[in-house]
């Protein structure tokens, strides 16, 4: 019995070693089915967007199967299928600009290569190649330095990329000037046959906006920072731990998105008028809150250290102070929500002047807490010494705040943002709610603040019609 | 006369306005000039680079060019063309790695092509575009979706862009397979022509190895962030007004750096050995550096709101203060620079260690008169609020620095920097290093501190080797 136990050991073993390898091999494909789900639910355009690629691939793909298309454009038919694979972009922006680049390119090194070809065919046979070598080499120089260029780098790296290419090609493909021309009629037709696929599809089929994923990304942004600082406010009461982490790191991916930002902005200019964006929206100035929103991450990321930095027995100093810096970490996040809102809805931000007002407010109390604290009888500097810092960084961020509510009140001008429930406000108008701000509003701590605030907009509002 | 004057003064206007077009476009040129000179002069390889492109173009469409290798070779030669264009990057590390992708995507693309072929046969007339179409888009399509994985993004994106073009071309191209073989033998041939043209050029001209330009870059943004802690501690006495501006602006180009140095990581990991760097050498350690370096410049960001902040009528107290952070300022860009000497030329980090001490001491020393503050008599808290909030943040770059130095400790470790003056240092040495830097070294304050480090440093050396 005992030997046969072992030897069914030994043979389960020897199974499991066996086993081992395909249990690997599944545990890497459930991983990685996971990675692709993972992705694919992240952004569900991505899948669109491979199906588009693939679809407009296999249309252009039959000029060059089916005979009678073959039999009119020849071999040029796969510079169709070569345009579509590397024009198809992502965002709409990003198609029209490389379509652009191609286009414009091709034209260009064509009719530079043509003149080439004809004047080396001036300089006799010996002269010919030397003089295309030469040419093709100051070209190729020039236009490499050209790509060093952070201007055309940044639009048309690709444009010059193919000026090169094609430059090369016709200058040196050594037919005579009648069949380049034949030739160039060939490849501009299927080009552009493969171009205007790519273009078709990617704006009639699910389409991704640049323009709207950067203004999608310009609130996602500043919803982060706000959700930071309303849970450093807050110290976790209302959201669950596990969340909490993730909010606390999400400003972490405003740091780093500056390239992102750059890119979709650069592709958005090329885009035409779509969903609630006009032909001359302001993209650049996403681009000027964008520096600001990052700033003022980097302020957040100087507070990140201080979270539970409360100390352990507290003074009453220490407490007065504390409730202070939670005001004003819940209203600056109060005001950046309000932003981030405006933004998203496309309307003139309305109560972020309330909330900053408030959070000023807040901060005057502590520096005229901290003027009078002469009458303090012995400050312990190092129980405070975090509250201050706390404090002093919060006052920073209500300075960067104030500059993204001014850069926004800029792009909500530019880009005609709608004027929500004050939407006719007259100079006078604007003076009078002004005036009602400075005298009647006082700054509320409640959690009602929205309320009220909408409150107050609403009663200037009333009041101005009336008269 | 004065009619006459009146009409020189005419002719003169009208001259102006003819002048003007001219002078404009001069002065455009002009601008052009001064750009391009600017752009050479800041990295003059940029040059030599696009030389390097032009020569190796004008090398490779020789082979177009000439009759009997044009007879050998047919239209392919115009792949040779392509492929330089496309391949040839600033760095060796990028352009080996594009020839990686172009090389194996073509490869298996071709092979998977021309299965689909001979599979599309078998299905007759009719089914034969059919299945080919179906083949075309689930490959463009899965393919698609490959490129949204960030780690493919990151390596192979030109590989499965490759992969898909090569794929719809040989599927599609509607030959029969013996003549694929031969037209497929005929295109990897030139394929692999221009990209031994690349390569060779790339690594013997003048070679830009992006692993060098790594180790460059985290060394210049230590270093610059460095200088920021020592102008900000010295209060411009020293360095000229303008220069001060540039050095306190320079940590915000550090902030930016992630997407240069995850692309030169990701290069450097392709290019063989060179100058001073070994086949294995950690270019993975460059990035964690370079993480930790981004969270000091974010605290410097902070910091530099602060600077002149010094109270007009400062007090006592203050001025101690004060002077501490002076202290710790300058003695935290001490290290910094050691450390960025240490890589630049390296060598394992060897007066770091004091230099943190230094600034660890006297920020222990700034708690203790925090701890005693409750002798003073009134401290006015407003007015020390700036230097406590300085005080604050420079700890925290204290913290940072101790994890940048331990990182870069790590990459020494790894890339087997060289020792210096104490190359062989046991563990009963080190200890008795230690020991000797916890007893004896009291922090050091005077400008002849480097000095006075290496000295101990020396001893040290020097007792152990007498034992």
């Amino acid at each position: 019995m005992e030997l046969d136990s072992s030897n069914q050991d030994k043979n389960s073993r020897s199974c499991d070693c066996i086993k081992a390898i395909p249990g690997k091999f599944k545990a890497k494909v459930v991983e990685f089915t996971e990675k692709t789900k993972k992705i694919g639910q992240d952004d569900p355009r991505r899948i669109a967007h491979s199906a588009k690629v693939g679809l407009a691939l296999t249309l252009v793909s039959f000029f060059y199967y089916f005979r009678p298309l073959y039999d009119g454009f020849g071999q040029a038919g796969m510079w169709a299928i070569l345009t579509v694979v590397v024009v198809f972009e992502y965002t709409v922006g990003g198609t029209l600009l490389k379509c652009f680049n191609r286009g414009f390119a091709t034209l260009l090194a064509g009719a530079l290569g043509i003149g080439a070809e004809y004047l080396a065919t001036l300089c006799g046979e010996k002269g010919e190649p030397v003089l295309l070598g030469i040419l093709v080499f100051i070209l190729a120089t020039t236009s490499t330095f050209m790509r060093f260029f952070p201007s055309i780098k940044r639009r048309y790296d690709y444009g010059v990329l193919i000026f090169i290419l094609t430059f090369s090609l016709v200058a040196v493909s050594g037919f005579r000037v009648d069949q380049i021309i034949q030739l160039a009629h060939q490849r501009l037709s299927t080009i552009l046959i493969g171009a205007a696929t790519c273009i078709v599809i990617s704006i009639f089929i699910c389409p991704v906006w640049a323009g709207q994923d950067l203004h999608n990304l310009a609130s996602a942004n500043i919803e982060k920072l706000a959700s930071f600082l309303q849970v450093f406010g807050d110290e976790g009461s209302v959201v669950a731990s596990k969340d909490v982490e993730s909010i606390l790191q999400g400003y972490k991916t405003v740091l780093n998105a500056k390239a992102t930002e750059e890119s979709l902005a650069n592709f958005a200019c090329w885009e035409p008028c779509h969903g609630r964006f006009k032909f001359h929206h302001p993209w650049k100035q996403y681009l000027k809150i964008g520096v600001l929103v990052r700033e003022c991450a980097c302020h957040i990321e100087a507070l990140s250290g201080y979270r539970n930095s409360k100390p352990q027995v507290p003074s009453e100093f220490s407490i007065k102070i504390h409730q202070l810096c939670v005001k004003i970490s819940l209203e600056s996040g109060k005001s950046l929500n309000d932003l981030a809102a405006a933004i998203k809805n496309m309307v003139h931000p309305c109560a972020t002047e309330t909330h900053i007002k408030n959070s000023i407010a807040a901060a005057n109390e502590l520096k005229s807490i901290l003027e009078s604290s002469s009458s303090l009888a012995k400050p312990d500097l190092q129980e405070i010494m975090p509250a201050l810092v706390v404090a002093s960084i919060l006052i920073d961020i209500i300075k960067c705040i104030e500059k993204i509510s001014e850069s926004i009140h800029e792009l909500s001008g530019k880009a005609h943002f709608k004027n929500n429930a004050n939407s006719t406000i007259t100079p006078e108008k604007q003076q009078q709610k002004q005036w009602l701000h400075r005298g009647i509003v006082k700054p509320i701590n409640d959690a009602n603040c929205d309320h009220v605030a909408i409150e107050i907009l609403g009663t200037c509002e009333d009041n101005s019609s009336e008269k």
